[in-house]
């Protein structure tokens, strides 16, 4: 598409599809200090990586390949605690060495989940062909794969996608690749950041999809990252293990968590700079959380038809309640409906916080507030103008505070959680889906 | 409506909402040995039931009530698990005999929930006035509402209400009743069965309303059951926890567990005949629960735009697996999405046991059937006739298999769940259902 003079470029105006979502425009991600944002297809110092079209899906790219050039890679991975974990999943931690990744090869339009022997020979011929195309020794070969479940993949496109990717691997291959991994996400999903550490300044960038199937533990399908920061296999591991925590654990579309989750952090080194001491590593730490919080509520907003985004952050209780409530609320079909008419039906919200903590003590206690406004207090509802709720609910994201009365809860402070609202367009969606 | 000669009634033809449930019409309810069944709106001998329109609703009947004329009535109740519990629940648990309950009062409009202690005091009065209209005292009169949540009820369409249900009090009532209890229902649900005891025939009837907000331990909003037999407080409780666990404990709409759930079952003797030793008991308990699991069914089928109805049966499994899995699947809205657009996903019914399983070790034994096609074993699909699945899943009910490898079950047996589906009709009556 080229512009003529005077031209007005209208993104997305004449188009049917969502815009595609910004990662930082959320209210509810924060920057942390000497962290800056790169343009979203920026890819860390030391990779390369491609996406092509293999003809799994009807349409579109579906085999991406992501490759560090630099030797002395480290990396992490955390994966879905279903126990019908998809052969890629089963693959990876069976037969790779999770700390030294080097390369991860990726399929989309079919999960490769209750495939049996079978797809687990499958994943294997992923991993030993993406080995042969970029001589990446096997064991540091990962495989991810997101699509339809129960169905066997067939070997020829992934033959013929691999050696493909192989061919179109770039340095500026982020925007192919993560188009690579989408099955009914609107729009992808990547992001980049610039920390500076006591060194230098290091790159973060990160590829990730999902739209439904997405609850926590883990609430994402698939996600990417890449740095070219020098680091040790075990901060990769405990900065991964804090990011997650503090993004996809926190974020529900349907309650249902997949048989696919993974999120690998691979660091090249090849900016040269290492974290130099803890100041370096928390800062790391938390750019890579902002970054990680950044995309699961892309997800969110790019839920299977979401329109609102929610969020509540429960307080109070006895140790554990405020966790359980945050859930409930989160996953709530009612609450979701609500969110999703712009419906400030707070009882539905106090309905959920019951059944969460049922067979306890009645708490009589509770308090709820919506974007500000206290809807109930003592458990019962307040006096608040309904027309000034409305407004504020209307919004494209939605807070909710919750006080649990009584307890202590354990020290373990507010929790929050973040959620898509239920929408016709969820069920369209999933009404319809293999046939 | 009046038909002229040579006209057809050609019922629903011409209406928008669906047919009212016919209780009896599942293939998942059978009749015991000695049960037969009685017009629906049937109500038991010593028992005199009204339903009015007292203004809470916009439209229709919305204060019920229910009084046994017979000295010796005997009563078991039970109630939601929720820790939010509604004014009414608080009020049936502190404040009443439900060992020998004689009226119970019911509107439907206002939940008279998350009200605090001004809700308190309103269901004190509901349980006075009747008290005072029926004669019948205070301890004996139970009380139950159901409709919107955190909004205050007002006390005039109250006192209107119940005095004019006092008048209209008659033994033809059942119908009148059951409608006075609906919210989001289609169509109100009530049946009745005839139940040959030792001594001689006893009559079972019940009214229960319920489409959202449904789902165990227990999913039902309301329930009321009459009976003519002379039973113990005793036998009332045993018969009606053993009921309630093959019903309203065995469904789900949406998992959402009611502030308001409450089921009653009444004993006016009026038929002279007890229950003599363990065969009539059982009998007379077999036949309470073939009407609740029909009342369940029929609240199934009504679901918050519900189409279809499934039913999983779990098996196998270490012990309690089988029922973590059965509830998982239930609930899924993955699940319920497919169900309602005739989609034989079966990968994501895969997916909800592999989450009902998280963090156990992965079972690959799992085999799944649906409407009787095995769709996989080991864990993977197995070969079948996709078309010939689709055809039977097009029905209005559709039945699951599940047989989890491994394990010894404890004991336990299957495991059922009975489930509507997810449906556009379900969003837009929760997308805006206070505003």
């Amino acid at each position: 598409m080229s512009l003529g003079k005077g031209e007005n470029l209208v993104i997305g105006a004449a188009s049917t599809a969502p815009l595609a979502p910004s990662p930082f425009r959320s209210r509810w991600v924060e920057l942390p200090a000497g962290v800056t944002k790169l343009p979203d297809d920026t890819l860390a110092a030391g990779f390369l990586a491609a996406g092509v079209a293999a003809g799994i899906k009807p349409e579109g790219r579906d085999i991406g390949l992501l490759v560090s050039t630099s030797p002395g890679t480290t990396s992490a991975a955390r994966f879905t605690i279903s126990a019908a974990p998809a052969a890629p999943v089963e693959l990876c931690r069976k037969h790779c060495d999770l700390t030294a990744l080097k390369a991860v090869v990726v399929n989309s339009g079919n999960a490769n989940a209750g495939t049996g022997g079978r797809g687990f020979d499958l994943a294997t011929y992923m991993q030993g062909s993406a080995a042969m195309v970029t001589r990446v020794p096997e064991r540091q070969v990962a495989v991810a794969s997101t699509g339809v479940i129960g169905v066997q993949l067939s070997q020829e496109p992934l033959t013929k996608g691999i050696s493909a990717a192989a061919r179109e691997l770039r340095r500026d291959g982020a925007a192919d690749f993560s188009e690579a991994i989408l099955t009914t996400d609107n729009a992808p999903k990547r992001a980049a950041l610039a920390v500076e550490l006591g060194g230098g300044r290091i790159t973060l960038s990160a590829q990730a999809k999902g739209a439904g199937m997405i609850a926590p533990n883990h609430a994402t399908l698939l996600c990417f990252v890449e740095t070219d920061a020098d680091l040790s296999a075990d901060l990769c591991a405990r900065s991964l293990a804090l990011a997650v925590d503090a993004s996809f654990d926190r974020t529900t579309v349907d309650g249902q968590l997949s048989t696919n989750d993974s999120v690998f952090l691979l660091a090249s080194g090849a900016s040269g700079f290492a974290t130099a001491g803890t100041e370096d590593e928390e800062r790391f730490s938390a750019a890579l959380s902002a970054l990680l919080r950044a995309l699961a509520i892309a997800i969110l907003h790019d839920g299977e038809g979401a329109e609102r985004v929610g969020r509540v952050v429960v307080e109070g209780g006895a140790a554990g309640q405020a966790g359980t409530v945050a859930r409930a609320v989160a996953n709530s079909p009612l609450v979701k409906a609500a969110l999703n008419g712009g419906d400030p039906n707070w009882g539905r919200i106090l309905q959920a916080a019951g059944m969460a903590l049922a067979g306890t003590e009645p708490a009589p206690s509770i308090a709820i507030a919506i974007e500000g406004i206290a809807v109930a207090s003592g458990g019962a509802a307040t006096r608040f103008d309904l027309a000034d709720l409305a407004e504020r609910v209307a919004g494209r994201e939605v807070e909710i505070a919750i006080t649990l009365g009584g307890g202590d809860d354990g020290g373990a402070g507010p929790v929050e959680m973040l959620f898509s609202d239920l929408s016709h367009g969820y069920v369209t969606i999933n009404a319809d889906y293999t046939t």
